[in-house]
C-alpha cells in the first residue's frame, strides 16, 4: 500500500495514469480511497489502485492554540472586538475538507501587528453564524452589542467581524440602525479562513483596527483593495455590493467613492466625512418589517409575482427595475404598470431601483419611465437594490412614517447615511 | 415677454434669481411656463415671470430625411441590418422632452463611413419595440429573420441594432436559438439617441459592421469599451451583462474575455473563435417555456416563494445564491433547503447561479453549500442569472430533454455556447 504513512493533512502530490495532483490529504470514509482537498476548494476521491505515486510535500501541523491575551499599551487606543462568525472566524476542518467555525481568541492570533495599533480590551461573540443564516434579528443584537461599546468611554472604536455573503445587508442594516453615530465601526471580512497562508484575514484586521481609531465615525466594510495584500479600502456600508465569489477584493463601492484608503503605513482620507464625536451618545432605532420584498424584473416576467405579496400582507416591494427605471409596458404582453398602480393605490409602497446596480435611475428620458413615474412608484436615484430593502423595511416599521405616503416617500428619497449619492459620484471603474 | 421669440427646440440659457440653466426648449402646455429639458436629461418648469434674461445659443433645425441609399460597392462584402427599435432607433422628440421611435434609415445617414467597410443590402424590421417590453416571442422573431438573411449566399453577416435594456437576454436567447451558426451576429445598441451630438451609435454601428465581416461565427454583443468614442468589444452574448443605467459603456464581459477589440483601424482578435463557414446552413432550435422564474435569495427571505411558482405551473426555477452557493440553512429561521429538496423531488429544476455576479460558485467549501448540494440543485458554475434564466427556459421546452433530470443536468451543465467559461478566465478588473 503506497498510502499508508500518509495522515489526515498532510500535502502530497500524486500521480495517475492520465493526471496530476497535489492537495490536502483528508479524512476518507472509503479506506481504499484517497481524499484530496484541491487548491481549487474542491474535493476529489482517487482510487489507491490507479495511483502511481505520491509524494508527501509537507507533514500536517497540529494547530496550536495560543489564549488571546488581551494585554493593554496605555498609550494606544482601546477598541472592541465583535465576532459574529463566518470565514474569518473559520478553520479548515481536516475531516471533511470543509470551512468550520474556531474559537474567537484564534482569529487575535493571526494578526499579532494589531498590538502596536491598538489595545483590543474587549470581545464580544452575540452568536456564531455563517451570514448566508442572519436575519435582521442578527443585526439587532450586533446593534446592541454595539451600542453597549460606543457608548462606553473606554472604547475609541469597533471592529466587527463577519461572514461575506450578507456583509453588505447587515452594512446597511448597522447604518439605520446606529443612529447618532459617535465612532467609527469596521465591518470586517476574509474570504480565506485563517489557517491558510492565503488568508486575507491579517491585512483586514490590520486595516479595520486603523480604520477604528480614526476620526472616520462611519459605518464601513473594510477590506483588500486588490489581490495585491497591501492596500485595503473604507466603503461606505450602504453603498458597498458583494461583487465576486472567491476574490479577496470582492467587496466594491457602487455610485461613491471610498471613504479612505488604508495600508500598514498609510492612512489617506479621500473624501468628506462624519466626524468623531467622542462626547456623543449613540441612539438605537432597531425596526424591521419582514414584510418588504425585492423583486427583479425581466423579460416574460409576469406581474402576478406583485400580487402574490399583497396577498400575503407584503407592505412594501423594491423593484430591480431595467434601464434608466423601466418594466413591461404598454407593447408588451406583461404589462406591468397596472398592477403597480392598483398595488400603491391599495396601500403598498413600491420603490425602484437599477438592475444594472451601477448607475442612477431617470425615469423622465422614455416613455414606459414616464408611465411608471403615474403610478407614484418612488425611483431611488442610484441606491443598491440590497440597501434599499433594508432602508424600506426600516422606514415601514415606523409605525408614525407608514401612516403617511409623502413621509415615506420623503424618508426614502432623502439620504440618510449616504445611502443616495451626489450626482457627481462614481464608482464604476471596471 | 422675453420668450416671445423662442422656439421649440432651441438651445437657451436662462437665469433666474436662485440660478443659471442650460437646455433645450420643450412644449410647454401652460403659456407662463417655459419647458426645459436639460443635459442630465431632467426636464424642468420655470415660470416666465421669474425668468430675469434668456439667451438663445442655437436655433432649432428640422432634422432632414434622407433616405438611404443602399448603394452596393462590388469589392465590398454584403451585410445585412435587423432593426428592432430601442434608443439606437430614436430621437428627442421636441414636444415632450422624451425620445421616441424613428424611421429605419434614418439610422445609416449618422455613419456614413459604413459605406467603406460594406454593402448594407437588405434592412429588415420584424416590429419596433424599447426592449423593456420585449420577450421570447419577439426573440422568435429576430431569429427567424436572421436565419433567412444568414442562409442567403449573399450576406455575410448580420447587425442587429436593439434597445439596451434587455439586449443582454435577447443575445442569450439568439445564441441558444440559432443553432450551426455560419457567420457573425453583432447586436448594437446606443445609450443616446441618434440626434444628439453625444450620440454613441456610430462608433457602435462601425464596430459591428467590422464585426460582421469578420470570420468570427459568434453571436456579439458590439459596443463601447469605454467613455472614449474610440474603442469598441466584441463579447459573448451568453458573458455580458448591462452593469450601468446611462453610460456608453454599460456592457461589461462578466468571468470571460471579449472576443475582439475594435476600432475604426483595428481589429484585433483576443481568444479562440468558432470560425465563419459560408457552406454551412444555420439551424433553428426556438423553443422556450415561460414557466421558469429567477428568485434572488436574501437574508429574511422566505421560501414560500418557491410554493408560488411550484402552484404556479412552474417547472424550473433559477436561484441567485449568495457567496459559493448558498441559502439560509440551519442557522436560519427560514431554512431553505427542506423546499427546495420537496421541490426538486416533486419534479422541478432549481438551479443556482451567485448573486455576486462575477466569480465561481463552489458548494463544497461551506456546510450550506454541501447540504445544497445533496437537494439536487444543480449549480451553474460562473453562468450570469440573466443567462442561466434564458438557458433553463430553453431547456425544459424540449420536451426529450425535459422528461429526463439527467438530462436536463447534463445540457444545464455543458457550455454549448460560451456560457460557463473555462476556470482560468476572469472578467473583473474594476
Amino acid at each position: 500500500m503506497k498510502t499508508k504513512k500518509l495522515d489526515v493533512g498532510d500535502k502530497v502530490s500524486l500521480k495517475t495514469k492520465s493526471k496530476a495532483w497535489e492537495g490536502l490529504i483528508l479524512e476518507s470514509h472509503d479506506p481504499e480511497v484517497i481524499l484530496l482537498k484541491l487548491k481549487s476548494g474542491y474535493n476529489i476521491g482517487i482510487r489507491e489502485s490507479e495511483i502511481l505515486n505520491i509524494r508527501v510535500i509537507a507533514k500536517s501541523k497540529p494547530i496550536e492554540k495560543k489564549p488571546a491575551k488581551l494585554t493593554e499599551k496605555k498609550t494606544l487606543p482601546n477598541i472592541a472586538l465583535i465576532i459574529t462568525g463566518g470565514t474569518i472566524s473559520s478553520r479548515l476542518d481536516s475531516k471533511t475538507g470543509a470551512v468550520v467555525s474556531t474559537d474567537a481568541e484564534e482569529l487575535l492570533t493571526i494578526a499579532p501587528e494589531l498590538k502596536e495599533i491598538c489595545n483590543i480590551i474587549k470581545i464580544e461573540k452575540p452568536f456564531m453564524k455563517f451570514s448566508e443564516d442572519m436575519d435582521s434579528l442578527d443585526w439587532k443584537k450586533i446593534a446592541q452589542t454595539a451600542e453597549k461599546l460606543l457608548n462606553s468611554k473606554e472604547i475609541s472604536g469597533l471592529i466587527i467581524t463577519h461572514g461575506t455573503d450578507t456583509l453588505h445587508y447587515t452594512s446597511a442594516a448597522l447604518s439605520f440602525y446606529i443612529q447618532n453615530l459617535n465612532k467609527p465601526i469596521a465591518l470586517t471580512y476574509s474570504q480565506r479562513s485563517i489557517d491558510r497562508g492565503s488568508t486575507d484575514a491579517a491585512l483586514n484586521l490590520l486595516c479595520a483596527a486603523r480604520y477604528a481609531i480614526s476620526d472616520i465615525a462611519e459605518v464601513s466594510i473594510v477590506g483588500h483593495k486588490n489581490l495585491n495584500d497591501e492596500i485595503c479600502l473604507a466603503m461606505s456600508g450602504t453603498k458597498t455590493r458583494k461583487m465576486h465569489t472567491s476574490r479577496r477584493d470582492t467587496f466594491k463601492i457602487v455610485n461613491s467613492t471610498p471613504l479612505a484608503e488604508i495600508s500598514k503605513d498609510k492612512f489617506e482620507i479621500l473624501k468628506e466625512f462624519n466626524a468623531r464625536d467622542n462626547n456623543k451618545k449613540v441612539k438605537l432605532d432597531i425596526k424591521y418589517s419582514d414584510k418588504v420584498a425585492l423583486v427583479k424584473v425581466y423579460p416574460g416576467k409576469s406581474p402576478t409575482i406583485l400580487d402574490f405579496y399583497a396577498k400575503q400582507g407584503y407592505k412594501g416591494i423594491i423593484l430591480e427595475l431595467t434601464g434608466l427605471g423601466h418594466t413591461p409596458s404598454k407593447q408588451s404582453k406583461h404589462n406591468w404598470i397596472p398592477t403597480i398602480k392598483k398595488l400603491i393605490k391599495s396601500g403598498i409602497t413600491i420603490c425602484g431601483t437599477p438592475q444594472t446596480i451601477y448607475g442612477r435611475l431617470n425615469p423622465n428620458v422614455y416613455s414606459s419611465g414616464r408611465d411608471l413615474q403615474k403610478t407614484k412608484l418612488i425611483f431611488l436615484e442610484d441606491m443598491l437594490p440590497e440597501t434599499a430593502l433594508v432602508k424600506l423595511s426600516w422606514v415601514l416599521a415606523h409605525p408614525s412614517w407608514a401612516k403617511d405616503k409623502s413621509k415615506i416617500k420623503e424618508k426614502m428619497l432623502t439620504s440618510i447615511t449616504g445611502e443616495i449619492s451626489e450626482e457627481c459620484e462614481s464608482g464604476f471603474e471596471f
